[in-house]
């Protein structure tokens, strides 16, 4: 499941402590620990990749140049869901399940009001507490803050370090505020939606962009005396699903679960799977991959762009009036960029 | 219903002919003619808009910002729809029942293949020959080729050419194809999107992107046979849409019509007039409009910063390498985007 480790022996020094970064030189990096699945080695890679320091930034970028011919071996997973839907006793399951498969599950969120981040919703610290002590799962909380390309650029970076440390699956977690679903979907092989069952004027809205975004839904909660709704409710985004025109390979599909009682569990997985191998036939897998990282790519050339632009003194000065002026119709959209431009 | 003429007898030379564009100087173009609603001085301006000229690319912004404090005063309408949905019936109806009541109406398109320039699609070149000569009426088809910001960009400056010349409804029409209908929401107060009756397995899909841009669905030919196919595509699509949650102070519509029939034409309108009056008062119309100059402007400085990107040599040779690089996962993006800054 592991790659072969080409760069095994070549690197034979042990990283310093975090503390002494300093002295955390480029040609000294060894990689070894990390491909050897180490989990210490793993988490000290991503508070490196997640740190704001411009230093910190040029050592994670050498570090994850050594290890990126050693990732991209995994299925990406992104899972969101308002609160309450179930979230993380659903990744506990599904987890646990992945591991009874034979698979090494890593967990990453994106925002930090996300349940794996502690719990900060509900004020729950014992959530996923077996996954958590399983060895064959990594948990990692959403840095607290992003530099370019924000929290999102962290946690893309964070799954190739953990692609190379080994793990086959990697979930990508986020309670949706924002940009972050589109964010998690843009980076993830398939994208999945946590709802709440219900029926008829209950029936919660999906939240627009979402269908755009989903390659299912997934009904938790279909337990108990929700049973029922689950299953109307599964019938009516059914419908809404269909409603849609599908333009890939693959039409988005509407399921029940109970995360709680483990059911259907498997049923999940099993999807998952399906997808993958029909995107493999399909060509539309590492195609996929590849637009994301182009995508990936340009969002980044964007936001150093537009930070350039921001910091420009001249093009400060002048932002304010000319937003004003615009926004009131009082110049023309062309006339005021061409006046930035000028002064950048 | 015009704005009250502020500039009139401030300039008294009239413009110079449109091929001797040379000598049409800033000082000397005469505002008035278009602002007394001369066709001829509006479509020379609209021409002088389109041109891809530099030089004309001044003209126009110098008379866009003369014309600017008169323009504004009319409601923007997007309408968009498949081949075949009955477009151009239906803008013709549209167009001469709001001549009936009193309205001067502009029709605009923003892409080449639509029915008003020229019919290529069914190569039916009478179309809207009722409205096309009418007085009141003033339809212009997409320009063949747009600059920065696309044909879109000439499309937002001919609609505010329009509204100076006094047309209190602006009709701007797209096919749809790749961008346009998210160009044309952007640009508009109100969109529309044209639907085909149907029911049952054969109701066509929504494409995805149109749930979040469409204020209303209008399914037309509901008449003859068809009729009560419309009524229950009618029901179908107003479930897909309160499956959506909204959060704007407006729940997208969904009404059927005839426009060859001329049924419902008057609801249409009835529609928007009641969308305008709640949006006043919600004040979201003004705040609406501000937030799509401001994103227009973005959208501009964007297009020019990439524009200065892509010819700098130094990141034209680069670019290759570096997104194949990306794309096959063996650069970060993070390290590619570093190095075309770098290079700019």
């Amino acid at each position: 499941m592991r790659p072969p480790n080409e760069s095994a022996g070549v690197c034979t020094q042990r990283p310093n402590e975090f503390g002494n970064s300093e002295s955390l030189t480029v040609d000294r990096y060894d990689p070894q620990p990390l491909l050897d699945g180490n989990r210490r080695a793993l988490a000290k890679a991503i508070t490196l990749v997640e740190s704001k320091l411009d230093r910190h930034r040029q050592q994670s970028q050498d570090i994850l140049e050594q290890l990126l011919p050693h990732s991209g071996n995994s299925i990406r997973i992104g899972i969101t869901g308002v609160p309450g839907v179930g979230k993380s006793t659903f990744i506990e399951r599904f987890g646990l399940y992945l591991i009874e498969q034979g698979k090494r599950v890593a967990v990453l969120a994106v925002d930090p009001s996300s349940p794996i981040a502690g719990g900060s919703i509900l004020g729950d610290k014992t959530r996923m507490e077996e996954l958590s002590r399983r060895e064959e799962a990594f948990i990692r909380p959403s840095p607290s803050e992003g530099a370019l390309g924000g929290v999102a650029q962290k946690t893309r970076e964070t799954m190739l370090l953990c692609e190379a440390a080994g793990y086959d699956v990697i979930l990508v977690e986020t309670v949706g505020v924002g940009q972050s679903e589109y964010q998690v979907a843009g980076m993830v092989d398939f994208f999945m939606v946590l709802m709440l069952p219900g029926g008829g004027d209950e029936l919660q809205g999906i939240k627009k962009g979402i269908v755009e975004l989903a390659d299912a839904l997934v009904i938790n909660k279909a337990d108990g005396d929700s049973a029922v709704l689950a299953k109307k409710a599964r019938q009516h985004y059914t419908n809404a699903m269909n409603l849609l025109r599908h333009t890939s390979f693959w039409t988005p599909r509407v399921m029940t679960c109970s995360a709680l009682e483990g059911q259907n569990i498997d049923a999940v997985w099993g999807m998952i799977v399906d997808y993958y191998f029909q995107a493999l036939e399909e060509d539309a897998f590492h195609s996929k991959r590849a637009r994301q990282n182009l995508e990936w790519m340009r969002q980044l050339v964007d936001e150093m762009l537009h930070l350039k632009l921001s910091r420009n003194p001249r093009v400060r000065e002048l932002l304010p009036r000319l937003e004003r002026e615009v926004a009131q119709g009082r110049a023309t959209a062309y006339a005021a960029a061409r006046q930035i431009m000028e002064a950048f």
